[in-house]
């Protein structure tokens, strides 16, 4: 009877085990492992359409990519980081390893992506109590976008050191939007066989019984 | 040369076609498509393990679930969920189709999962700019579960339509986390076709030119 149950199921077209040596090989890629290959617009392309794929509240799919090529926009951008940045290196100044961390691929990526979350005029089902489901959409559609990314073997970074408003206006994006995340995509020359923070000694890996609880 | 780099960035163990379906296939479950059938716990250990394989802003994995098995949590919670339904339904009372909507599996599900960000006491690197990408990392991490679920004919819903102080106090969960989301897991009768808002003519599903611009 269970057996009947998972093959109405439709079985899954990946096993456990490949889906998790995809998602454990997926990596941030920073600047200096980005290299000078382009892709494919057609490739670009199904990368976005995984993105398209994640689940929204409401099935409101309120996301927005913008594909930033243009160098005189990733050069402002870049400058926007560098002057964050210092900032940062004074919050982390008793870090000796900080200064010395590469922490972005604006210029050396093929392509930045601006990730935006488009507010709705309307009311958005599943939205009513907890408006923030509606960025946590983006986020869903942002990691199929980076898993995408890892199959055909194509590297992504999330740049955070930015200020919203900043590269909203360099991009000329509008009120309805806001910035969610600022993306670095490229093929790679390797991906780093774990987390580089984590080969760097900045953080440890979590065992799975710190981040889990039964009640 | 291309092809070299390629082969030096390790192949992804998954075609994207493979994954596309995957994602394709992945649905937002309630509870009238929930069976009764147990998860074994290494079964949920593994798509935990998933879930705690996601990036995290400066590795800092701000992640913590909370497996939420016990019958008279879960009916609290559904109380909750009823009474903030009852204002969504003033909300959207032109729509004669919302009261027939099944929003949640929370009572039909094998458990549900309360994903939590743990704030951090100390400067988290590349969180210094944006606060919110601690949160963003826990729901990369619920992405990733999703899909893990999935692989193995696992259904996830989000349930959204609860306050988070409400069910932080029924779980008692400490000031130092924040609600993230309210997932309820279980192996399906079945997974629909496509998601069940579409097929109601709730919502349309955008194409990839509604979604991305160039610049």
């Amino acid at each position: 009877m269970a057996d009947l149950r998972i093959s109405e199921a439709k079985e899954a077209p990946v096993t456990p085990e490949t889906l998790m040596r995809l998602m454990a090989s997926r990596r941030d890629v920073r600047g200096n492992r980005f290299s000078d290959r382009p892709i494919d617009d057609a490739i670009l392309r199904q990368i976005l359409e995984a993105a398209n794929a994640a689940p929204s509240v409401g099935f409101s799919q309120p996301w927005q990519f913008v594909i930033v090529k243009d160098a005189a926009k990733r050069e402002a951008v870049y400058r926007e980081f560098v002057h964050e940045n210092e900032k940062a290196k004074k919050i982390f100044r008793t870090h000796a390893l900080y200064p010395s961390l590469k922490l972005e691929g604006i210029r050396e990526s093929y392509a930045n992506i601006a990730v935006l979350y488009q507010k709705s005029s309307n009311a958005v089902l599943g939205q009513t109590t907890r408006k923030k489901t509606g960025e946590y959409s983006v986020v869903c559609a942002i990691q199929n976008l980076w898993l995408m990314a890892r199959a055909y073997n194509i590297g992504i970074g999330w740049v955070s050191i930015l200020r919203n408003k900043k590269v909203k206006k360099i991009l000329g994006i509008g009120e309805e939007y806001k910035l969610v995340a600022y993306l670095t995509i490229g093929y790679v020359n390797e991906f780093a066989e774990e987390p580089e923070l984590l080969t760097l000694g900045w953080e440890t890996k979590k065992s799975l019984d710190e981040v889990v609880r039964w009640v």
